[in-house]
């Protein structure tokens, strides 16, 4: 079998240089690709104390081996830098097409140096890469930019790019494609920073493989696996529009900027309800669960907004923070944060921290604008997301993220920043999910549910044992998590499909893809996930990180999680005998609740009235 | 087009005579059909006083117009007869095949008179009935009696029987046909009172329509509506074994005998848990929902439990009551239910009454044959299912239903039994749900959930008006749920399938089978319902009932509701310090989070080493 390590493309924005190069055998053996490539080159060529927003930083696109293959759910992709809001090693993962076709294209990461004298774009197809002038999509929103890319490129093209958000610098701009998002980590403002707008990928399907035939026996095995997996047929069915469902009703919901585990209003935000605005369902590349179901609100205030989304998160980020009930709002906030190209969920965490703020008088209204920042009230929200991705008033104050808004408020507003190393805070209580708290306070990047998520915690996974979510003793577990995230995201392997049942065979794929027979060994596997672990560790120990810094916010290590009792809380029936009364009026019939004979006449039952005559009289 | 009313099939049981009838066609205007039929024949042929399970009650089973057609979800198939548990009109609707297959052996009706001198079951062909000897499987669990009745009878054979709680005159058994149950009512009882252990029908598909042209035009309709509607998707997916997750977050999930609306440990028993345990889906005659969803459990004490089911009502009566979190225990009770013939949200109830006595000394471990009722504890539950079947010990008690266990206890025992009219309430808590509980109140067979569904209430519908649910000013919405619940049950249209989005098309799909023009119209169809409604009050009135009996149990008129703070109130994340220590000890890390030499290098990240120097001698 030949050896099949993945190509890189090189490009310096300064000087315009496009180069490729191979990866060399021994960097695929040790970190098999993807997330794996991500932290090794980063850690060779990002000096220390390389400002995030300068051009000395580097932005790497990588996809992994399997992308583009016939195989499900493994053409996802990710960004990788150092990170603007954490200033630790950042890596953020995004769905639909872009990662297959970076693999079509023939390659396995692009690594971006350098900073544009003027905007541009890269126009990548497999023979070529054009650094284009990108003056015409300055400043327009990410539909508007992909439209704009697709027409210029044809229909075989893909993109990914940064809307206002991330031209300004917005610490937590995302990278879009389509419309789903690498949003955490602020990448897009290293994109921002670059003046590159957008990557647009002109390519058609071709996929190199070390072993064709014995991958493609595994794609079709893998295929059927999760065809008949319980996990994937709910997940297809809701995708995670109904993940708060569980979360609230265990209490671990964070409302009012983690003070609450619970909503007051959760009826209003139920799953059931999300489903009755959806209109359909869109998926990655080679993905039969479509898991983004799209949602269309028709009448009210916020008629006409349309988003793929909101999924969990940030049907979380625009409910919980601000304890909103409306989720026609979540979906108007969630197609903005995917059109100006913001993070939803520290975007809603860093609104959450606002309207603590207004609530202790720490900002007034003078300092929000005149938005009156009311607990339940979403219009502010929705009109803060436009504010934060302009930096136009307070917004240009939030979109430092609360770490940094806090400092410079100060006034005690320190205790209402939720966040770990700069990072707000996802939509999992750690009060009431401690494992997953605790992979916020250690996960590399920061507060991030999914770097080690606490599916044990959350939903009684058993695997590799159950856990008491209120434990402290469970940090076996995080790393269990933590390092399994790793090695499956050698292959940029998706969050929820490394539940389906075949994540076994990965070994197995990944050795067939690369050539590589080491690979199928799963405690090869581990070793590399913890190896990547480690080395994002020195990476942050070279930038000045220590334990200091694992800690979780001060409100959690010091407040008590208030939960809510359901609204029946104390209801008795109280007016049986005013209930009665009228009932029995409508119905037509007596105080004592006999038909009259004028009811029963009107409904042709006249033979009836004879035998309840005595009843009648009473 | 001719006429088509339905045909009767009479049967004395007593004389052993067998006759057959055509509705008359004022019959069939009137009442059109299925429980239109039920109440009116019933209310003709039993005198007032009749003796519940005396040989002078009638025991009807009813299918509809559109029984066994090609329409979906309209084959369902009804018991009618004096209630035992009430002595008030009883209805009790149940699934499977056996509608359909009444249906083709030519009727709409069968009318069960008098009692047998030993145990009989019918044996129903196009051509026959013969009453037969049933010895070989009087005392016989319900699987086997259907087992035994199909061999004797061939593959082209539907049951419906009774298990060993209707021969032992339990007062909730159920009829049971496949593994559906017309659970409530204590129909099952009737059955057993007249010593007939079952009916078989052997036919095969024969309709006769009076326009089917017309008519399979509209089913093809209702089909495509069916198919895309979204209610319908969900039910397909779930059936109802989620519709705790939304009850217990509204708090009206009723726990611990109705004295509180939430579940402690409600993670345990959500939707997510039980989806875990299926194994397959089961569906009633034309309907592609299989909402009966199949669980098994393979391990623990209950291992080999086997059932279909439970659904939400069955999953409450085994959990909720004596606040149990055994999804397996549940699995196994279902189980035992549906073999023994009993009635799950009677048999629930009556043992969470008997758990609440046992906690006030009411009842001592010496009146329940030593069986501790603790709450949670669920062995002594599976128990008492048993008992209850055989009437053994403290089941004798309880076999009676909690109004009359409690009347013969005294003590202070009335309180605790949660019922109205005898009929044990099922798993919708009035006191958070008031326009359900108030159909509790009035329905015309005791306190049924189905009887006039405040979907208004529980999920939020919109139709006719939304309501609050803790508003006791609903009147006028009760009155829509039980008329509209009246009209479609005269087709017996499933009460989930109601809405799918087709009922527009009932009126005009029962036109074309019966003939009759005017049961198109609406607004005809509603004041059928409502015609049903009176003479079912006019039968209860008969029979002695009035104001006095619509009213709900004291403890709901009186006492507060009670919600639970989640599990994890008052939490704090307390050992950061201790959790680290141990997270790096495991990563092999200094205790200031520090990569050891050794650790690196085991890892072949020798080259770290000199970047991160200064910091490991921290």
């Amino acid at each position: 079998m030949a050896l099949n390590t993945g190509k890189i493309l090189r490009v310096n924005l300064s000087s315009g240089k496009v180069t490729t190069e191979s990866v060399p055998e021994q960097i695929a053996l040790d970190f098999i690709g993807g997330r794996g490539y991500g932290i090794r080159y980063l850690y060779d060529e990002i000096t220390p104390g390389t400002d995030p927003l300068g051009e000395k930083n580097k932005l790497l696109m990588l996809n992994g081996p399997l992308a583009g293959t016939t195989a499900q759910a493994v053409s996802r992709w990710m960004t990788c830098t150092r990170s603007p809001p954490a200033g630790a090693f950042a890596r953020s993962v995004c769905g639909a097409d872009f990662g297959a076709w970076l693999k079509f294209a023939g390659y396995e990461i692009i690594i971006v140096e350098g900073k544009a004298e003027k905007p541009v774009y890269l126009h990548l197809t497999p023979d070529s890469c054009h650094i284009l002038d990108a003056g015409e999509i300055w400043g327009k929103d990410t539909k508007e930019t992909q439209a704009w890319l697709g027409q210029q490129h044809g229909r075989n093209t893909r993109t990914a790019c940064i809307g206002p958000a991330g031209e300004n610098l917005v610490k937590y701009a995302a990278v879009v494609s389509n419309r789903r998002t690498a949003g955490r980590c602020g990448t897009g403002a290293v994109m921002g920073s670059k003046n590159l707008k957008a990557v647009a990928i002109t390519a058609q399907r071709k996929i190199q493989l070390s072993d064709p035939e014995a991958y493609n026996k595994l794609a079709k095995e893998q295929v059927n696996i999760i065809r008949n997996n319980g996990s994937f047929q709910n997940h297809k069915e809701w995708g995670t529009t109904s993940t708060q469902d569980v979360t609230n009703a265990i209490g671990i919901y964070p409302v009012r900027n983690f003070r609450y585990g619970q909503h007051t209003d959760y009826q209003k935000i139920a799953g059931a309800e999300y489903r009755k605005l959806r209109v359909g369902d869109m998926g990655c590349y080679s993905c039969p669960a479509r898991c983004g179901k799209v949602h269309s609100v028709t009448s009210g205030p916020y008629a006409g907004a349309h988003s793929e989304g909101p999924e969990y998160e940030s049907i979380w980020a625009f409910t919980g923070p601000i304890e909103s009930n409306s989720i026609e709002a979540s979906i108007a906030a969630d197609q903005l944060c995917d059109d100006l190209g913001l993070d939803t969920i520290s975007t809603g965490g860093s609104i959450g921290f606002a309207y603590e703020l207004y609530e202790k008088g720490i900002l007034k209204k003078s300092d929000t604008d005149g938005l009156e920042l009311i607990y339940g009230k979403h219009e502010p929200m929705v009109a803060l997301i436009k504010k934060i991705a302009r930096r136009e008033g307070i917004g240009d104050l939030l979109a430092e993220g609360c770490m940094r808004a806090a400092a410079s408020i100060g006034k005690g507003a320190e205790v209402c920043a939720i966040h770990v190393k700069g990072m707000e805070l996802p939509a999992y209580e750690p009060r009431g999910a401690k494992s997953q708290g605790y992979n916020y306070a250690t996960a590399s990047i920061g507060a991030s549910h999914c770097y080690g998520y606490a599916a044990q915690d959350i939903f009684g996974s058993p695997e590799p044992r159950p856990t008491d979510r209120f434990s402290e003793e469970n940090a076996d577990v995080v790393i269990y998590n933590q390092d399994g995230t790793a090695w499956k995201e050698t292959g940029v392997v998706c969050a929820f499909a490394g539940g389906w049942g075949w994540v076994n065979l990965f070994g197995k794929m990944i050795a067939a893809a690369r050539g590589i027979d080491k690979f199928a060994d799963d405690a090869y596997l581990k070793k590399v996930g913890e190896r990547m672990f480690n080395l994002e560790r020195a990476f942050n120990v070279r930038e000045g990180f220590s334990r200091k810094q694992d800690t979780l916010p001060e409100r959690i290590l010091t407040e008590p999680l208030h939960t809510r009792k359901a609204p029946g809380e104390g209801q008795i029936v109280s007016h049986q005998d005013e209930f009665l009364d009228k009932y029995y009026q409508l119905r037509g019939w007596t105080k004592d609740g006999i038909p009259t004979e004028k009811k029963l006449k009107e409904l042709g039952l006249d033979f009836v009235l004879k035998d309840i005559a005595g009843s009648r009289k009473q």
